[in-house]
């Protein structure tokens, strides 16, 4: 018979799919001009022209038969030294080749840590807000995903909270920095007393408890935010990268999986990678994508456009009476919705053409997530519309 | 603590990988034009020049954005459009794009297969001589593999054996023709008897017994070979396939899973498998890839050097005293070892640098697998060596 628990899944109610399916038919009846679709994180920027320019290198530079031949299951070792390289470069760290593992995106890298870390029946904790998808990443590995109510005043770590929720299960924790959906981004602070923490309870235990980092917003940070790079701060850190983000390449599923050199257990986790991908069916990302994702992979798209959106919205948002805490990076941001049902408050919303996500869907009821990867003109085309929803609650 | 069962398949000696690394040492010592290798199944001929083509195509028409941009969970749509109509013109099916889902290869198709049409503790039989990764693909599904001993005198299928193994419990029947690695193309007499007995028992269980059918050889097949396209003969049958072969794209890592839109299961298989994709970090395959496939998805690279080299060693290894069932497709043969103990007789092989993959790991054992996906001339090269190897048993 068919599978029980994809069909449950199936059949669970996704306001995601439900608002976009909305925003579809809006679009149909009175043009896309018209909606104001601030749902999906989808960039909005196009890739450097340099990604084009890798990928015609390759054709004119390389065989056919070497150029698209399998890779290694690692993935391609010039690939990996160049990431390396461009690692240690940017945040002086010692990553070899022999550290990366090339993975088809950030779900994939995730995929390949959660389950080298753990064993079935495991908890991971994770913290409020956070991605949606973990829930299905955390059920496909077999594992518990425990979240830690969110710190609604600065969405930094609650740190009594997860210290309290630690157990000897707890395999590894999962954070999102910079974070979807609040666009917040982990102090320098933050990250040490985690790292405190996750050592202290690690002795206590007798066994490692890991830091899986899942960082696609990485570069997207703004002006003046502080933002370590965590495996810096602690040694058993899995840092997990999407190019989705960086350099606008969603749809080339390309990202990878770094362990921290200094883990004691780099060695071993790096190898267990490519026997997960034998039960996944993973097998790899393209060879021509990895290749032009090493050779892009110090650039970045013009990112700016994000931060203008911030700030705009940002102020415009503040001044009708939202509350919010100022995202640090991202396309996102994370205000309380102006009642306290967010599903309720979201409907509202898309009555007026305004497509937003309910923070239920992140752990997080009570907020809203506005992703703003969409040009500058269709943001301030917006803002009256958010000023009349918040009227609507006077 | 780090995962037992990956740790556990890491510790598994891998026959394959001592004969890498042995022709790899021998490459570097003796030079790799002396080396016979035929261990791998990697094609020997490039892609068709309407690969490059096709990217460059789209580098010059489509915007960065749209091109490189999230496709949507099930594949683009143009994509399985373009797929499921050349199917239908060579085949005579009626595949729609709504009973295509686009994979990462055919590993990811097999691992969305076997997921979608099973619960964890189900049985899924195979049949032997069967590709390896058929084991790590069952046991990441939670599904035990119980394998159907060959019939060695025609690799064609044991019926009776294959009957008195289905159970209530079985979900599904894998098979693999043209098959890896015995190069064999199961006939219709055996499509349709496999299909008898197939709808015969899913008749008697009340349930369905699903056939996934693995084709990454499906368009490498001599002449006079009877090859029928297995789902026209049985309604709940699941295609996965791969371009790796046809076109010369293994590491691009592109195919398909296609349901029988007879199947009364179609609908709901297909919805399951973005589902599945959300546990095991699928999510797609490379957007530029889809597309690329889609556009030479009615080539093939030019094959025809596979079955002069065929007919080459058929016809000399049967000479030197060889016992081999002569293959209908694919690049692979499998004749009988000149001693019981395959592995012992590939080692002997091996000291003569001619690499071949004993049956063991196949699930037959008594037989090795050549891989002659390799220039002519290297075969020419090598049939010395065969007769020596066959002289040394004498």
């Amino acid at each position: 018979m068919l599978n029980k628990m994809y069909t449950k899944m199936l059949g669970e109610k996704d306001i995601i799919f439900e608002i976009f399916n909305y925003s579809q038919k809006r679009a149909a009846q009175i043009g896309s001009e018209n909606v104001y679709d601030f749902s999906l994180g989808n960039p909005s920027v196009p890739a450097p022209w340099a990604v084009s320019a890798a990928i015609t290198r390759q054709l004119n530079t390389l065989e056919p038969l070497k150029l698209h031949g399998y890779s290694p299951s690692m993935g391609i070792v010039e690939v990996r030294e160049k990431i390396a390289a461009d690692l240690n470069r940017r945040y002086q760290t010692h990553y070899k080749a022999a550290n990366l593992f090339v993975t088809a995106g950030a779900a994939s890298a995730l995929a390949h840590a959660l389950r080298a870390v753990s064993n079935p029946g495991d908890e991971i904790l994770t913290i409020a807000p956070h991605f949606p998808e973990y829930i299905p990443y955390a059920a496909g590995a077999g594992l518990k995903l425990r979240v830690v109510p969110a710190d609604t005043e600065t969405f930094q770590i609650p740190f009594e909270q997860l210290e309290a929720m630690l157990t000897p299960s707890t395999a590894a924790v999962l954070i999102n920095s910079p974070n979807n959906p609040s666009g917040i981004v982990y102090s320098t602070a933050t990250i040490k007393r985690l790292a405190e923490i996750l050592k202290r309870k690690s002795c206590e235990y007798g066994q490692p408890i890991f830091l899986i980092s899942d960082e696609p917003y990485r570069d997207i940070i703004f002006k003046g935010t502080d933002s370590p790079y965590i495996a810096a701060y602690y040694d058993d850190t899995i840092t997990c990268y999407s190019f989705s983000k960086s350099v606008s390449l969603p749809g080339e599923r390309i990202g990878y999986l770094a362990v921290n050199p200094d883990s004691r257990y780099a060695a071993q986790i790096i190898e267990l990678c490519p026997q997960i991908s034998r039960t996944t069916g993973h097998n790899g990302a393209a060879s021509l994508i990895q290749r032009t994702a090493a050779e892009v992979c110090s650039l970045t798209s013009d990112l700016s456009v994000y931060e203008t959106n911030k700030n705009l919205l940002y102020q415009a948002l503040t001044e009708y009476g939202f509350n919010c805490v100022e995202p640090g990076g991202t396309f996102y941001m994370f205000p309380r919705s102006l009642e306290p049902d967010s599903m309720a408050f979201c409907r509202r919303a898309m009555e007026m053409d305004l497509m937003l996500v309910p923070g239920d869907n992140f752990g997080c009821p009570g907020h809203f997530r506005i992703a703003y990867c969409v040009p500058t003109e269709r943001v301030k085309k917006a803002l009256p519309v958010f000023r009349r929803l918040a009227e609507s609650y006077r």
